[in-house]
């Protein structure tokens, strides 16, 4: 595990992502090794053998072991809400974190089905970040501050991290930091999100497109894109993602808005995501195309788009099967049973 | 419940599907009252909402509870092993159900993973059905008893099945039953299994399409289809999903085989796998095809092709958190959180 300081800057942040260390090869060299052995036709477990193979890599160890799983959600308030992106009130995004405490929310059900501790983060919700289509979102002390946060929730024991939020208004700031990192329009990267009517999506779009020419000629990397278009939680989720990295323990993204948080770390260094798997597609439609871009293949397609890390809470269970499975299978030595080689 | 005897005769069977209960309406009524008060957008949790609201159904009770999970495999050996149609030697089948015994293989991991019970039943290995190019594979007394092995297995208490299969040979099975039911050519039915080479896929075409035309015209339904061009296992898998039926239980299918087993019941009456759910689609080619035909979405799809119920027993967590995501989280009105519709 690479130890390290919190950032006090952006400086610190970039400085941070140029130290992220790679996979282990020798842990995937093992996984290999294994996976050919057990009693099974080769490959015949699919996507779980690159899930094996992936958990070695990057908790550097052989066989991967996930003990430890950490739902880590994050909430933020945002003040392009004001603008009417949403279809639910701001007031939503606090109301949902009380539901989440009491134990009400899906993502409660969802944890704690897959046997996961759920830790959620508040960030300033009585302070909404300023409105993107005049100002930056944060100031740098600001996006710092909710980045060392996420990177601080991350446990030195965790085996498997999920990232997720909570945050009225926030696919509209993903669809902004979608457009600022990969361009195209803000067509292609607004959707309705919880489910705003045709006027309010037109709304959306003007919005993003508004925010991009605005910050367009301040947008030297992706950090710089997070704190002038991104929010809190998309801070912390980004800090969570390169602390787990820093510390050896893989990723489960959730939908929209945290793959576009972990996208910004991804526009500083394209491998910044190779510990991150895309838990699942989310029916908000621009999410597939921000994973295409990034290179990453949802484990799950099942039409779901409420955030709160629940399609990375409902993924948990496939990693955890893929990793109990190349452990615990007997070879065909072991178990006496004639390969295909011998025929 | 329904209460039935065991079958014994495939006449026997037929009146049992004439007499298969329908969905509980007034259990799927109150799931979709209960969905639309839960704390999230509507339909923002996709296909875990269908879920819930399919379980209430063929459960018959609102909510659905998923305590006990029955993995049922069942291991058959097949004349048509002989026309070197497999990348595995028939002894395999053997050597498997073994290794099922002695906890090492996938399914044993997958079901303990899953919180489900593994029961495994072997169909007289010893004696493989007959080749199917030449007779029928089995007697219709021999496919009776299969199926009322099958149906025996189901538990009264049993919340949710999985049906698997381990048989080597039985993808070309597979192919006979969906040509036979579905029409084509072997060449849209016949893919590799385990891992055969050109040379075996032109192979198992060639006994596929032979294996047609010896039985067509005898082929009056789906049971005839599965007697003449089943196996053991098959008619097993077939039988336990006819009884969870008749007992008001959901029912997972895993791949090829398990679905081409479904098929035949299927066959007699379009509604007889309403209470079934695609596990998977399995990257055997025709799976996604016979799928098709049947009005079936799989809920995972993963690259899977080993059989053995892997895939249907990997889908249990993601019903088992739709269960009691749907069963657990609070109202709107429980957790004073602000719906759309207010605003």
């Amino acid at each position: 595990m690479t130890t390290f300081a919190l950032p006090q800057s952006l400086a610190d942040v970039r400085a941070l992502l140029r130290s992220i260390p790679a996979a282990d090869q020798a842990a995937m060299a093992q996984a290999d090794d294994r996976e050919g052995q057990l009693t099974k036709p080769a490959g015949s477990l699919g996507r779980l053998e690159d899930l094996a193979r992936w958990l070695a890599g990057w908790q550097g160890r052989h066989p991967a072991v996930i003990d430890r799983t950490q739902v880590l959600i994050f909430a933020g308030n945002h003040g392009v809400a004001a603008q009417g992106v949403s279809a639910f009130p701001a007031e939503v995004t606090v109301q949902m974190v009380a539901n989440f405490a009491a134990g009400g929310a899906a993502i409660n059900q969802l944890s704690q089905a897959a046997g996961a501790e759920l830790q959620v983060f508040d960030l300033d919700l009585d302070t909404p970040t300023a409105d993107f289509t005049v100002e930056p979102a944060m100031s740098e002390a600001d996006c710092v501050a909710a980045l060392a946060k996420g990177m601080a929730s991350v446990a030195d024991d965790a085996d498997l991290i999920c990232v997720g939020e909570m945050g009225i208004a926030n696919t509209t700031v993903a669809a902004a930091l979608s457009r600022a990192l990969l361009g195209g329009t803000a067509v292609d990267w607004v959707g309705p999100g919880t489910g705003v009517d045709h006027t309010g999506l037109l709304r959306k779009q003007s919005v993003v497109e508004t925010a991009f020419h605005t910050h367009q000629d301040h947008l030297n990397d992706g950090l710089d894109a997070l704190q002038r278009l991104g929010g809190r939680e998309l801070a912390a989720m980004a800090g969570a993602v390169l602390a787990a990295r820093l510390k050896r323990i893989p990723v489960l993204l959730d939908g929209y808005v945290s793959t576009a948080a972990a996208a910004t770390l991804w526009a500083c260094d394209k491998s910044a995501l190779d510990h991150c798997q895309a838990a699942h597609r989310s029916a908000e439609p621009a999410h597939i195309k921000l994973l295409e871009r990034l290179g990453l293949e949802p484990l799950l397609d099942l039409g779901m788009r409420l955030g709160e890390g629940s399609g990375a809470a409902l993924a948990v269970s496939i990693v955890k099967a893929a990793a109990t499975t190349h452990a615990g299978m007997a070879t065909f030595a072991e178990a006496g049973v004639s390969n295909k080689d011998e025929n």
